[in-house]
């Protein structure tokens, strides 16, 4: 097992199938910094065109189509002393004429604290004096090469993954992606310091973060949708619009995943899902919603 | 402050202005015993039709147009040793072509242990022989008569609460309803012994409850959606179908609430909002959808 | 048959079980008087509340829960020289963010020729000084009393009908709407001198009509949602939010036409459809949108 | 202005930046005949893979990013004696619990009669003996390569076209695609001998033409999306899901195409869409829903 520290020089607005950046083998970790979803690094210089400009792609040997490939979140550290989110709700998430009366849509700084670990509005915002956050670091936009030959903005996600904004995706948390395409062809970007529930302003706090991630292939595990593990969950990700559909894609998986790999009947994975189901809202401001469906690893059946 | 036992003799399939049952006076407690949602009381009996009949409605002295009334949930003590499901997800929680394949939609009997407060399948299902889940009670339908004199089935919900299938509506929560009417004639009943997020199966595990409520009209508090709070949070309720809507509902009630009520700018409400709500599926089963949005108090301007 | 002329003196919000305005027999013909949407009738006096106030309700002897209601519309006669719209398209209607740039929403008169049978802006519009509309008279909102006591806002539309807002409401066209009740208790009113497909900028042309019906019970055809004809086409309504689920409801009530009432097999009514179907849509601006799923008569199967 | 026979040896199921198959000149004609669906070609023998694949890529040349592409479809010209369908609704366009008994999705042959120009089910279908529909060619899928790099399976649509499915694409029409890369790279296939609104089965009649086209760029036109003009009509093209958002958007681009090429205040584009504007539903299928809207050109602005 190697670790790489990989130095991305060039970065894609897309998800496709473009030559690999780095090849790496199964089970090997690699560390990257990643820009911010404008483009800008640590040094506060632009790097590269939004949106969500993306390291890689990372090509891990022996990932074929119908495998999946398991994602560590091992470790992210900020690296920049500054963030920025916007100053808006986004006109999607309140009542269309409510729309009328929003602010604008200006980009405010915040500070990140790396060692107090916290994030605050900087300058202070009347009424928020006191609003300091806990840093909760997340991976906005990570997936691999979709099928076909097709290639997702970063704006967006899919089936692939992609631009999924989830606060779930964050240190201690594992997620495997169907893959597509040999190698798999892995990228991330667009880390967020927080970000609560949907994205609703639009962004998470955005910066830059070192990112330690382990890539593992796991052959012959055919998979539909994103699906993720932490400490005490395991949870299925649909990605689509209107937010209905997503939650049909994340339930539809789970329930899957239930009787395919966990030996329930259908009857009982419809028991299970029913009464311990715990639905998380990623973001509702991308082009396709993210919608994730959770169960306690405890109310998993024993084997 | 007086205390009401108040025993139901006749239900109602609809939230309504209709004749009372009850008549109390702000800030008084009402300990009355529910049927489940097909009208079955703690003996079995057959008492009233479905949908969800109705305990009610409660005259609440001095509550008008424009007031809110506020419901405390006290205690909810299960009345009866057994719940039923249905025995399939719902086909609107799937993706659509997978709805050909689901198990039929059997109601299936749950075992409510009154004294260790868990429930479990009766008889077992194979592969959930473990699942013993701890009772958490919620109230699937409460809420007050709607305005204009509209009068909406007990299967759906709107401004005025009605099926809203929250699993946050237990003992310790706080809900306020928009008063419509002279008396704010309130309803309740459908209580669950627990539920998982969306009631994806179309049911939580439906049973018969003792609930204590206290009622008092807060005055001059005009809502336009349901809210509540427990120990540690403030939520606004959004009812409506898609998904998306219920979300765009309770997102602008609740920048209403710290626009108007927490003293925060247009702009700052935004920056609280954006990094610390939390969404939570209320219920993906009804005709109108339920979407939470809540947040932590301790993140609320200071006063 | 008998002819009744029917001057409301008062008017409802609600479509519900509200006292009958007046009773007549199975086949009976009423002519009618409506105001405006906003309760301003044919004089420019205000006789009644918004939103829509209705004509009704009127008790159709014979009609029971189970029956149909036909209603054809016989003649729609303009009596006022004025009708008026709102100025802007309506925030839901456009892409979110570009709520923020819409114009306001006043109210704009048009004159009514009701002798040459035509609409225009008064005053003109620069750059419409040409737009002078056909009369296309319509019916915005009507139906019947809903079940289980149920009462609706006639700002909105379910199974029973209501404000469906579609332009296929007009003179020639015969409805059929469900009856939930004894008498089905027909309301109607707001109608329009014309209008666009979704009724985009919240408005027809909204203006005072004269209005001949004529109304008939048809025992023992149970229906679910409204259904219609009128010189070459067929044509079942849905009535929900999002449209997706409008057309979902039109879409399946089709099929079960074809299917019960004109004998073809779910494959005949699937490839029937498949190839033939027109959708129209009713409002986009309404709490519930109205589908409409329509086919020519010539399509249907010979018998 | 020259006419090119373009035979097309390989195919792609994705509209994205591909090498050129073909270059030709601004406002030159091309001939090529199509596969249907699923890769068939004129002879029965499988040419392709499916989903939809498509002739192409077409470099135009003097296409640059900025610009629209003009499409006239002159037209098609059936070159198969047999199409196919399927044999039920898709799930998504019934109400969900009404899937669980649809008829099965099997594939269902129909006879082109290319004298008579018309289409019968073969063998014919009890009930619908008398179906002999007219032949009403349109191109399923079509469009130019996204932007960003980007490239989007032929089973779904977007800002570039693609798997629309409007019945409105057939001969006499006009379509115009917003160019995002060098040339246009322009794709077409899936042609349909006729087709309902909606293309509820999933499919119109599937079969094989030649089509005629003329392609030609007009510069510094930058559209966001499709647009389209007929004998009578002009027309804006939004593809998403919900409905609703295909909806928004196509009524969005209608709105800034007459007050940025037609002259009108936004207010007078609110009056002229709001009572003469048509929706038509192009597709309710596939990943991506398409809504068309359309007004008549007699309408517009005199100049």
């Amino acid at each position: 097992m190697t670790t790489h520290r990989f130095t991305a020089t060039q970065w894609h607005n897309v998800l496709g199938t473009l030559p690999a950046a780095l090849t790496i083998a199964s089970g090997d970790t690699v560390i990257t910094e990643t820009l911010d979803a404008h483009g800008i690094d640590r040094d506060g210089e632009q790097r590269a065109a939004e949106p969500n400009p993306m390291n890689g792609p990372i090509f891990v040997t022996g990932a074929e189509p119908g495998d999946a490939l398991r994602v560590e979140i091992v470790r992210m550290t900020p690296i920049r002393a500054t963030g920025w989110t916007r100053a808006s709700l986004a006109g999607n998430v309140v009542d269309p004429e409510f729309v009328r009366g929003l602010p604008p849509r200006d980009k405010v700084n915040w500070r990140v604290d790396r060692q107090g670990l916290t994030v605050t509005l900087d300058p202070p915002v009347p009424g928020l004096e006191h609003l300091t956050l806990p840093l909760e670091p997340m991976i906005g936009c990570f997936g691999v090469a979709p099928e076909l030959g097709q290639a997702f903005s970063t704006a967006t996600s899919a089936e692939n993954g992609g631009n999924m904004d989830y606060r779930g995706f964050g240190p201690g948390a594992t997620v495997w992606f169907p893959v597509a395409v040999p190698g798999a062809l892995f990228f991330l970007g667009d880390c967020h310091a927080t970000q609560g529930d949907g994205e609703i302003v639009g962004t998470g706090i955005e910066t830059c973060f070192e990112v330690e991630l382990r890539l593992t292939v796991e052959k012959r595990r055919a998979l539909v949708w994103p699906r993720g593990e932490n400490a005490t969950d395991i949870f299925s990700v649909g990605n689509a619009r209107p937010l209905d559909q997503a939650l049909q894609h994340a339930t539809t998986d789970m329930f899957n995943w239930l009787t395919s790999e966990h030996g329930l009947s259908p009857a009982a994975a419809s028991h299970l899902m029913g009464q311990v189901v715990r639905y998380d809202v990623g973001n509702v401001f991308d082009p396709a919603y993210t919608m994730v469906c959770r169960i306690e690893k405890k109310w998993l059946p024993k084997r």
